[in-house]
């Protein structure tokens, strides 16, 4: 029986090869960051009202424009097919809320999309080849992509222990269509990853990256990776759509700040002109309340999505979402707040 | 040799059935509420007087005009009879102070109050049938209870994973005769309790529901469940008798402030207007004194009652309120304490 | 090779009788403040000075009008014939520094003084029969003791599970020779001090009690056990020549704070105009010198003194004292403190 | 593979003789200060940049006018010829920043800076002869230091238990060759350098004896040891070129704060008007970065390359070293610091 995404965890975990499981579960170097993200939510307490009467609740909300049952989409992660024989497609199928696909995904865009149970976001990194990025743009928005969500931590990729000793790579026959010609495959003496990363992206972004890409777009664009309160200022004044508080699931950067904790400073700046979105950490209904409480109007999900969906595929997928909606709901009856509107940081003690 | 509570618990565990065991003992979920209710008792440093003449000391008050020897009453806790065959009619013998009926409880009322060897409260759910509720009040108050204790913070049942994974039921032959009708006992794929709550009870209850119930009750109100000032402040102002500062011993929000952390909050709110009482983690007597020194009027004990009834029926019960009823006794000498009036928030470090 | 004090504690309760050893090491109930006095000391952290002279470095210093070769005295402590046949005698005769001899020792006064290699001090718990406390306190001062240390955190006996689980008594052939026809030794059913305690000492004391104390015993007063400002205050008032923070090492009011906590409090409220001790937890020459920035004029320390005689007589009490002697000299040397006067809380982060 | 420090420290301990490993390992006493070290990097927290610019990064910066291609020099231990038959000639062929070479070296400076592949300081212990210690000084300038390291933190050694049961001594063959006739290899009751700093060192150094040095060295003085800022203002007036924040590696006083947390004070005090350097804990890049951030010019690592010399000689060392500035370099990237310049008290949380 698997009554929370602990067990879901342990499950898919005994059930994924390896190399995959180490790829989905690691962080950054002496991963300091990926505890901290999780401990960040244990600390906070919650001061619950009494007598409010939530007979009738709702956990719905608009992000991005799309009306969403409940505020918890999919964080994009890469590589689905080493979960589950219909990787990507099946992950955005069981998805009820926004579906962020990877640039590293096994499953291109244009079968994605159409599979997908929701609106689907594509989730950027920007090549050192402009001309190739932009047509990768162009290409994903053709393809139906509703927004893009560039990743802003990863000018290099971080260093995970497990894949290096692992040797990480993808097994033969997954692909990355929507990277032209890119294949991980066959690196020997360092996670094949990193030298794609290291070879193919570019590091000199800058905000006048992300103008140039607000120019070209068309679509609303996320901001994925902020951790202060001056990028979030910043990000607002280039117009960005949403800001994901995010340090990468613990990946990037060891020994960063947990996104809990820096979401206060972001909210803060954001001050309602664009939406806070938060990853990192979520593992129940609780903490998404914690983070709703704290000023996020969402939390994106990456590896409870690939625990449901190496377990049950979109449907291990669906029911791992409902088991955060249902668990948020209950936080929230529990809490004394019929809608999301009344959560506010009075429940944080 | 029972030296403190925590001998209680433990042999009380061994000789429960692991069901009747694991419900009592649950809390909601990951159990981070139910820890934090001890954890900040322990953080508690008392700083003692000395040369203070000890030697003629009171343990004793006066709680909703009742006097008491000590200021230790008896929580609400359901289903007696998985403790003891006696059930709740034993924990009302063998209590001192105050005694706190469970609507969920397996012995009647009627025959509660003539048991009992001090006043009867009755905890209160309200249904969503308020005939039947209004009908159950009046039965309890025609029965000699003194007062209802309205829980507040059960607007749905929290999750106990134990109770889940066991299908907690009540065995054969255990009623709820507080309740017309009600049975538990068949429910094959989820905790019982938890569909009878969504069933019967009134989350749209609200400070309308308390107005209605003050109407109807004739006899003081305790509000139970609330944890922050701005509810302590409103239950004054609809006239309850106390506010008991209560999480439900962490049986219902998941990552709930811990109760002795949420009291100078309430306790300040309450200014004298009404008593405070708190239940949650209170396993000693120096936990006690903590709590008045915090601004409780009382305390309430829930589990540790039920370990006394399964271990020894009223006798045991008796037995551990007898020592809180000792350790406070000994704190408040080695603290410099000869009446509860001199427990005062000083003694905190 | 016993290199600090820990390896001094565990061979010592090795070589214990395990009803002795446990009531030296015991604390109150849980425990809570017997670890609560030593993780205060390793919570401190120390800022040294540079370039000081260093060369000449001197530890004495004068307390109660004695000078001492260094600033820790032996704390009073109960029994020491369950450690070594000699007992206090053999305590005293191994310190350099000032010894305080306790009321429920196994070797009389006169024998004690005369055996002592420093001043003597007595402890003294005060009898509900003044005439026999008074005829005590003569008898004490006629023997030669220099100063009565008033115990004031004992009204009552502090409960030590391990005591009561152990029955403990003193066995035959060991007396309580300062205490006129008292003898522990036949209890059944609980802790035999207790017992005596209950029975003999007098816990409507109070401050008029220290007065009727002052004004009968011709020598100094230390009042020990105070852990707050505003006892300090009134003691200082009351004339006596020293405050001891202490809590009786852990062995009275369970919860209490730990006495270097309390220290600053202390210290500020005393403002030169008494002496200020500490005791508790104290267990290297480090620790010495942080209660000495916190405030304190010397330290005191029961139980290490306790170990030394166990596994040496008196020899062995002289070393445990030398140890802790070189200890401090050596943090004085390589904080930059050539002496007493230069300990300061500029040394403390 | 080895991954990261604790991978080489691990491996080395297993390789070295546990005599000489317990030596280079060890703290003083209880090793809390020790543990100290490090836990006050693990308690910082990064709040990354996003969208800079690090397409071109550089760790580069001057120390004592001395470029180096990162901030990481070598701190001065004793006796590497404990770890490798090269010793110091080794370690400093390895450095490609700054080599500091301890007065209790087992290579000859004429030996040492030949083979250095970086600028080579002299750390001092000033001996009270100060004729021999001046003639020590002109040697080593002769020989080409280009700076003198002051140990201002070890009046007298501080004890290490390991090396106290170990009866820590030089194998035969070993030898002090820039203390012209120091031997150490025969002490049979103690620590044989205890022994010998006791003899030799001046414990009366003094700001005199800073004064004498800096009159006579004619090169950069580095005062290491520093921990407050009032000690770090007057070596500035003193005119030193940097301090170089340290507690001996947890070495000489017991319970001393971190070098981390005492790095804001000194920094504060430099003002800008001296370098601040720090050695204690730095075990990756990202721990250099936080210093940094905290307001160090530079830290200072004495056992990892000590692990890097017993594993690997000159070039254990060299990757010892690598592994650090390309770990500083995945931080930056990461964190959004293209150079040093960028690192500020914002990365900070």
């Amino acid at each position: 029986m698997r009554l929370d995404l602990d067990d879901w965890e342990r499950e898919a975990l005994e059930r994924l090869d390896p190399m995959a499981g180490d790829y989905y579960r690691s962080g950054a170097r002496s991963e300091a960051t990926l505890a901290e993200n999780r401990a960040a939510f244990a600390r906070v307490r919650l001061r619950h009202r009494v007598l409010v009467d939530v007979s009738q609740r709702s956990t719905a909300t608009t992000l991005l424009g799309h009306r969403v049952p409940f505020p918890v989409v999919v964080a994009p992660t890469a590589f689905h097919k080493l979960a589950h024989p219909e990787g990507e497609a099946a992950t955005a199928r069981g998805t009820p809320t926004l579906f962020t696909l990877s640039t590293l995904s096994n499953t291109a865009i244009e079968e994605v999309v159409p599979a997908a149970g929701c609106p689907v976001l594509f989730q950027l990194y920007v090549y050192k080849d402009r001309g190739a990025c932009r047509a990768l743009v162009d290409r994903v928005v053709a393809a139906g992509a509703k927004a893009i969500v560039l990743t802003a931590d990863a000018a290099i990729l971080g260093m995970r222990k497990r894949d290096v000793r692992n040797r990480f790579r993808l097994p033969p026959g997954l692909a990355m269509p929507n990277v032209s010609g890119a294949q991980l495959g066959t690196a020997a003496t360092d996670s094949a990853l990193a030298t794609w990363v290291r070879d193919s992206l570019d590091p000199s972004l800058g905000w006048r990256g992300l103008e140039w890409l607000a120019g070209i777009a068309g679509v609303p664009i996320v901001l994925k990776g902020v951790v202060r309160g001056d990028d979030a200022r910043r990000a607002v004044e280039h117009g960005v759509a949403a800001v994901q508080v995010s340090n990468h699931g613990g990946r990037q950067l060891d020994g960063g700040i947990a996104t809990l904790d820096a979401l206060p400073d972001v909210a803060e700046a954001a001050d309602g002109r664009c939406e806070v979105w938060l990853d990192g950490g979520v593992r129940s209904g609780t903490d998404v309340l914690k983070a709703l409480a704290r000023g996020a109007n969402a939390v994106a999900v990456g590896r409870p999505a690939l625990w449901g969906l190496t377990l049950g595929g979109a449907e291990g997928v669906s029911e791992v979402l409902e088991l955060l909606r249902a668990e948020l709901d209950e936080a929230m009856a529990l809490a004394g707040c019929p809608d999301l509107a009344s959560i506010d940081a009075s429940l944080l003690a």
